[in-house]
């Protein structure tokens, strides 16, 4: 397989290079009957959008979302949901220098190892191009969940060193950084003007919140829910770290600090604290369920940077094209969209996981 | 599906619950012609093997890997490979008064909810015992990694907030907990040992190391290789924190310092640093493979907790039980295992990358 | 893979060689609350031993199935169920003349051919005693259809040239040939002993009707009801030839004889024929589901073949050992069980197949 | 799943309904560096286009296959393979009479009861224009075959009852009915135009033969290559049996005339008869695979037929529309198409079936 299959019930597969004709994807599993159109879908290819501030690509993408089957009458048939992308800005020639050389910090080299063929234009198959068709998908999902009450909300936590210190999401839609802190942001712009100037770039944090997630929803061994959103999460390009709940910090600290006691409400079960970021054992327990992916700065720089051709020799490389300095607004939307993926996929495995609630 | 099937070409299945007759795996698809003896399996299982020491449960299990199938005359057939390990020291009794309560920082709550039944006794399939199945499959990935010049290591980084500050691997076997620093193992200790005093239980860091891997291995979407590895190590009960290279302060990090230059030695490509962990977009970039796992205190303390009942009372719980202080010496290698399981399944993927690798 | 993984959602591993130590399977996917016994497994494993009559092989085994995980208390917990069937009568030094030669209608030269390999004990992988597994995983699967009110009755039709005339399931039970047709029966002891005094086998035809079975399940494209049924039973050794409803005859007739009408009783739609053999399309249409398995003879006979040795030398061979001189009677209760398998997978699929069927 | 996924390693996803705006697929899993041009795709798609005789239906569709993805500069890059074929000339209204009622011998009733929604313009997706999308990817997974002398070439065996007794491949091209036999396709095109003039419809049979096929592909358990190939060639709509080399008359054969003896020459073994079809076992013998499809009559007819409405109630059905006779010369190619799939899948999953084939 060439991996671009994800989900078990909720099946997504993806296609499409950066340069090519067009990119997209197939929903295979989606249920009859859940009400859809392209401008919902577009909602959320808006927000990845390049070309929308100084700190994102100037490639200009008008992302339209065309749905070729799948829906009718406006509802979902149950059939595979195909959407198609069309790639219109390609500026292939920009990369024609970089051609026979390894960018550093890019898949390029494992590419070329491994195929023995690459597809210079862009990066190909691993340019952030293709999440576009990701957030396609994830916007089908989030749909699905949202039908049963189950919200996800992603934004920046951090651009490089400068992290937020109040949440309030309706700002989010306010910056271009979607922070949901108005000082942090203008501190985060600074910062990334700075690494513009210095011909540098940026990494950063997405925090994801996903609520109304109902207690039950994963499996106890390889398919824990945790398990499966940090496959997603980290399968979206440049991230390296991926933590739910407290996270890395859950090391350091105590089982008496780190355990979530339990108490009765209203005749449900709720937790005093939510350390365990709303999943426990794999399975959900009722909590919002909180992740963070940890993007590092983006690669593309336009410094002078050693690396080898793909003859083998030692050259120097300048990368000009059109780059995003920092690619974590852009991520958010992606983050969002594969946690959506993750819990629609749960949710549906989980209509059979006890007898009593099969139906002919 | 239930989720108890890991990977696609090298197919691991396990199955056992905790206090149940047995646990073991079926390995499908691994490749015909491995020599392979129940010998080799035992020396990792051993490595996870309970009752070892102060700081790990008092359980006492011989965990002897039984091969029912899959090898003939001391090499696999390619058909599937059964290993069976019996349970054997089993106290289902130690649970009876924890029945109907729902463990703080255990999946029993969410267990509950999915399936309207549970295993009460010693978490059933959420128990660390799964674990020895999926070591005695890494086992039999790790040989066929061998094979190829891959190899695996993983230790103790750190033990609550006791970091190693040497990396001497030799040191690993001459401590119970994994640690390759002799100065930080005997700290360590002294913070356990505070922590059972006190009826507390600690955390810690895995860190893994996978060495000869070629460049080339994994896939640029979803399956990209950390991807997978992620989903492979946050599978293991308690990880909640992944990460890969720099991982989670490359978020801090820029461009010009996170990119790993390459450059031309002896006719191949080399990066004269490794912030990337090895995997650059999703492949293998032919430098060491370097992840760690963040693993949370055992959930299973002495001291008195608030929880609720299976009927949704409020109550106490203290958990007596055998259990293991803190569990990261013991998930050495389980990390090493998982590890391997992913790279296995890349390798073979990878057989048939392109045209001309395929052989008739 | 080396393909030892059946279905998507109720999934089944099978392992285990001929005269290894021990056969068995994991079932992933069996909803939790499901009322199971080894009793209930025994029932349908005692339909398939060998030693019960002069038609079928004289090796004894006791096939009893051993639950290894899954169950507590009577009951399915939703987790992996493992069953474990022990090898105890092998004549392994039957097989020492065979090892080098390629058995004529066998899997030998391709099994040699692809893993390089070859386990010649009973031909290993390839040996009909791999089905038992299946067959103690059909048992949970029919047993959870059961609960639906979905029942899988096979039988043989036809034994070489001898075919039932009359349908009598009651008397089925009467006659170690599992003909639903005692005359036809009589005739079909005489042509079998008239094979094995001619050193020769027989072939036949099983006939398999699953009633109960509600419209809807299925897919109208690859995943169609009757695609994976063929799949399933293709998938049993020996099978050459698979129909549903009129199956093959269909080819002969008109479209105004072979559509069954459909009419309304009693509020709910009907059809006047069934053709169709219950699926249209790929999805069940509500009728008994009607296929058909053709059996070709069994291979292994007393008679001198030409055949040829892994050196690549010609030879002949005598397999003597001891065989089924016709398989089809043994086959019947794998073809319930294959059948189950599917209608299992198809039902809990269903689940989620639209909006207003979803629950949280 | 809603089952549009065929493959593991050659993995191909359709999408599209009859009357929406367009249909393809998606291939995840052909190896790089595979010469590709969508002319070749072209051929097939233009082997099963409508409209090019009296015995097809009068639709006009141009079936342009537009490769969106997966191939540059002529070759394919190891991505996903996006095809594109649009929907030209849907005629929906032909369909609004029979909006609201069950159509018999098609999937309408099972559909609308799975899905509880129904694509009634045209059968949605289980029209047999969904085969296309599977046209072009067998096009490519044909391709890679040939550039290992693996040849598919498949026939129409029977129309009705008449069979061909000739077999001259060559004369296929030069009829439209796809018969190497020309006697046989007078005879068959005049029992055709007497059932146009009976409103009514016929069935027929397709027999399909690999060439150049290795020992040792498929799998000796659930993959057999057969079981694959009933499962491929069966999830073709209106396909109601299946079988392999003598198939369903090898149950009245006996085990001395079914056995294929084995002989050597040239240092290759070789086989005196091919009673196999080319698999033993679920494993391709060596010898040419021969499979045969058997195709029901059309099932859209103009004769009235009786029926129920979706209201539940009683009523009559005349299905004008444009709608072939008989399909079994159209399904030639996707007979051919889904028989290269299969073979693509279990080459590719071959390649790592024994250690001493596996490179790094």
């Amino acid at each position: 397989m060439a991996g671009s299959v994800f989900g078990n019930n909720f099946k997504v597969t993806t296609f499409g290079e950066s340069h090519g004709k067009a990119i997209g994807c197939i929903i295979d599993g989606c249920p009859a009957g859940l009400h859809l159109s392209s401008e919902h879908i577009q909602k959320y290819l808006d927000r990845r959008k390049p070309g929308q501030s100084d700190f994102t690509t100037k490639r200009k993408e008008s992302d339209k979302a065309l749905i070729l089957s799948g829906v009718f009458e406006g509802k979902t048939e149950g059939t595979p949901i195909a959407i198609l992308i069309k790639n219109e800005d390609q500026h292939s020639k920009d990369y024609e220098e970089l051609k026979d050389k390894f960018r550093p910090g890019h898949a390029d080299f494992g590419y070329f190892s491994k195929y023995g063929i690459r597809d210079y234009r862009g990066g190909g198959r691993s340019s952030g191009r293709e999440t576009a068709a990701r957030v396609a998908a994830g916007a089908v999902a989030a749909k699905l969940l949202d039908e049963f009450g189950i919200e996800i909300h992603a934004y920046t936590k951090a651009i490089g060193p400068v992290e937020i210190s109040d949440c309030d999401l309706s700002e989010c839609a306010e910056n271009p950084l979607y922070m949901p802190d108005h000082k942090a942001y203008e501190k985060a712009s600074d910062y990334l003007e700075k690494c513009i100037k210095e011909k540098d770039s940026a990494g950063g944090v997405v925090e994801c919140i996903a609520s109304g997630v109902p207690a039950g929803l994963g499996d106890p061994v390889f398919d824990k829910l945790d398990a499966r959103l940090a496959y997603g999460i980290m399968s979206i390009g440049a991230v390296k770290g991926f933590e739910v709940g407290d996270g890395c910090k859950a090391a350091l600290s105590k089982g008496s600090e780190n355990n979530d006691e339990f108490f009765s409400e209203n005749g449900r079960v709720h937790k005093k604290t939510n350390h365990s970021g709303g999943i426990l054992g794999g399975i959900s327990d009722g909590s919002d369920i909180i992740l963070r992916a940890y993007i590092k700065p983006t690669p593309s720089i336009a410094r002078p940077q050693s690396t080898v051709t793909e003859a083998g020799d030692d050259t120097t490389i300048e990368i000009k094209g059109r780059h995003d300095p920092v690619i974590v607004p852009r991520a958010v939307v992606v983050v969002e969209s594969m946690t959506a993926l993750v819990l629609a996929d749960a949710l549906l495995e989980n209509q059979y996981a006890k007898v009593d609630r099969i139906k002919l």
